[in-house]
């Protein structure tokens, strides 16, 4: 048997394996495997590369043939035990003559769980939790969805160091750079849906589309993205949204959310629901979304709509586009969220950071569990 | 005689040295200098390690000895050429038999310049601008100092990642982490002012000391400061500044910058300015700090004053203190620096960002060229 530093290294490159699905599996996980023949030789290495696609363990499978007999499967996501598009990954281990499987993180799906437990019930040995904490990073939009039922939120913004979206006369072309905004749009193409709020869309008329549709956030590896577009989302109470906004034009779908009860003759694929404190349940927006098979959901404000997402701990994710530029006035770059006094803070942690051009790129996470919002 | 890809790589060595003087050679620049003996091996290395000591150039001659002659020195600063507290170094390097000198900078001061000259006037032949970029970057402040006749301004603030320093009533204890604020002690100390409007002053009642007296940014390896404590500053238009207040205890030395009008009863030691805009002239305080022998004044708020400073190209080097955190209202880092359309936007470029336990620290300076601020 593979010692522990053999199990982490080998769920390390499966990781890695995983991690190029990026942007195309939606509404799938990212998986990786990586499968050792009985002499613990790597003999088949796959990942699951789009939706409807045969998944990373059956990848692998087939590369290691023969060779997987007695050998030990690693797989970054607990196999699956369902017959969907494809067959059950449990069936396919035991058929291939796997003697041992390790798992990073369990599946939580209901309708996909219970592989592991096939597994052992017919005499596999399979070791749990190996690399959990980065695998689970690695799928952490698909988590959310899964244990949440709902869609993942990544709230991005542009602003100076400041704070601030725009000077006091309301201008504010370009606080960044050429070079961020390319970055924004292979980020914003990696989403299922781009979520904007009434206030955005009235005053800037934005198109909300991806201009670099295909392109997953690690490119090059995998087949192209199947051509689907990300969903536009206007969050629009009252169903103010222009008949000839931008945002209505044929590039992509749109789905615009009005309260039930709201009276609007808008010509739209409207979303009905309930209303809340600010305007509309943004609870109930994400389940509906997630029912739509929206994974990953990427939130482009503006501040007020942001701030609700902050406030109830709702940004699972915060994308700043940070330029290295002062204002000193003008609209700032987070509306109220909710927090009257310090120690109501919304406290993150940073995950990443890095040049994009002349502006730094930030990923930051709030510090309660992933998927364990309040 | 060495190839430019040696007088960078010796040049770099030199800067390297320089730079281990920072924060206790005020009112004196960084200089650090590599000897070579006449076979081109490194023979002696030295740097400027405190104001009074000796020059860079005297250590590293002292160091080569008898290898100096027909050798080549190295230094990031032009040679003085007037005998002050130590010897002409022109004259020193003249003596020790050195045939041809490298040079990244000239010196701006009128009072030392001519070590050039004097060289190449007993036909040793002087290379200039060997690595100047960044050569003028380790003498930054200095510099400012030297060719502006005025104090060179790093202002610090600490903020959430939505450019907020206190939530909407007020508090703001603690938005950054402890290892953020040792470090602002650390880089306080380097400076030989600080800074605050009346505004913190009454809020706050800040003690404005360096807690970490005797730190330099590059600790270890030169000598310790030399007892100097940094100046506080108070700008303080009307002498409101509470007779009790910490700023005025005998922890260290206190200057309030009060109008020269002002009619205050004040019993502290007043600094009378001309009246500007927003308050007092900014531009006359910091060339009367610079009279006083502040090379490097530390800026630490608030907004309203550090708008000030921003607003008139005043403020040298910006020093962010980020926390991974948002609050959505409160007050802003930084308050109205006269832009009131994007074009007036205030433009940096990041020169270094690191984390500092989980905050991040970032360091940028204004586009316009170093101490031509218009
Ligand atoms: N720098 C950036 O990254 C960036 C990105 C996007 C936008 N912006 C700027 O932001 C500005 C517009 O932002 P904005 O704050 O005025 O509007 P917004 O955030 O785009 O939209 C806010 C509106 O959404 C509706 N809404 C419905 N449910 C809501 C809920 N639960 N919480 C909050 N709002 C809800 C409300 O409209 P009802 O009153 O109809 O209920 C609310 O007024 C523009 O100037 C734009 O340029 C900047
Ligand atoms: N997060 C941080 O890093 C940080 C750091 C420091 C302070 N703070 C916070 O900032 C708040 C206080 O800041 P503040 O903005 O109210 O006051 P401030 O910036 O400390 O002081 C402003 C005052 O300075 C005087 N002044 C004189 N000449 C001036 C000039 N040329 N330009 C601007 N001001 C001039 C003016 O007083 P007169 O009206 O008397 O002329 C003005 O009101 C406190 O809440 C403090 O906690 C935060």
């Amino acid at each position: 048997m593979e010692t522990p530093e053999q199990d982490a290294a080998h769920m390390a490159r499966a990781i890695e394996l995983a991690g190029r699905g990026h942007g195309t599996t939606s509404p799938n996980p990212v998986v990786g495997c990586v499968v050792l023949d009985a002499a613990g030789q790597v003999a088949g290495e796959g990942f699951h590369a789009y939706a409807g696609g045969p998944h990373a363990e059956i990848v692998a499978l087939a590369q290691a043939g023969e060779r997987a007999r007695g050998g030990t499967a690693y797989v970054t996501l607990e196999p699956c035990d369902h017959t969907g598009r494809t067959g059950p990954c449990s069936r396919a281990l035991l058929d291939a003559g796997i003697a041992r499987v390790v798992i990073a993180v369990a599946d939580p799906n209901p309708e996909a769980a219970g592989g592991a437990a096939r597994l052992r019930a017919h005499g596999v040995p399979v070791t749990n939790g190996v690399l959990a904490g980065a695998a689970e990073r690695g799928n952490e939009e698909w988590l959310t969805y899964a244990r949440l039922g709902r869609s993942h939120v990544t709230w991005k913004f542009a602003a100076t160091l400041d704070g601030r979206s725009a000077a006091e006369d309301g201008t504010s072309q370009w606080i960044t750079s050429p070079e961020a905004r390319a970055d924004v749009h292979r980020m914003r193409a990696a989403a299922d849906a781009i979520v904007a709020g009434i206030g955005t869309v009235l005053a800037d008329d934005p198109s909300l589309t991806a201009r670099a549709p295909g392109a997953g956030r690690d490119e090059g590896d995998g087949p192209a993205r199947d051509g689907r577009t990300p969903l536009r989302v206007v969050i629009d109470t009252e169903g103010r949204t222009p008949q000839h906004a931008r945002v209505l034009d044929d590039r992509a779908p749109t789905l615009v959310a009005v309260a039930d009860d709201a009276r609007t003759g808008l010509k739209a694929d409207l979303l009905r629901l309930p209303r809340h404190e600010d305007g509309l349940d943004l609870r109930a927006l994400l389940r509906e979304l997630a029912a739509r098979e929206v994974v990953g959901a990427f939130l482009e404000g503006g501040p007020t709509l942001a701030g609700s997402f902050v406030g109830q701990g709702l940004a699972d994710r915060v994308l700043a586009y940070v330029a290295p530029a002062l204002l000193g006035s003008g609209s700032a770059a987070l509306g109220a969220a909710g927090v009257g006094t310090i120690g109501e803070i919304h406290r993150l942690t940073f995950d990443d950071f890095s040049l994009i051009g002349p502006d730094l790129r930030l990923i930051a996470r709030p510090v309660h569990p992933l998927g364990r919002e309040q």
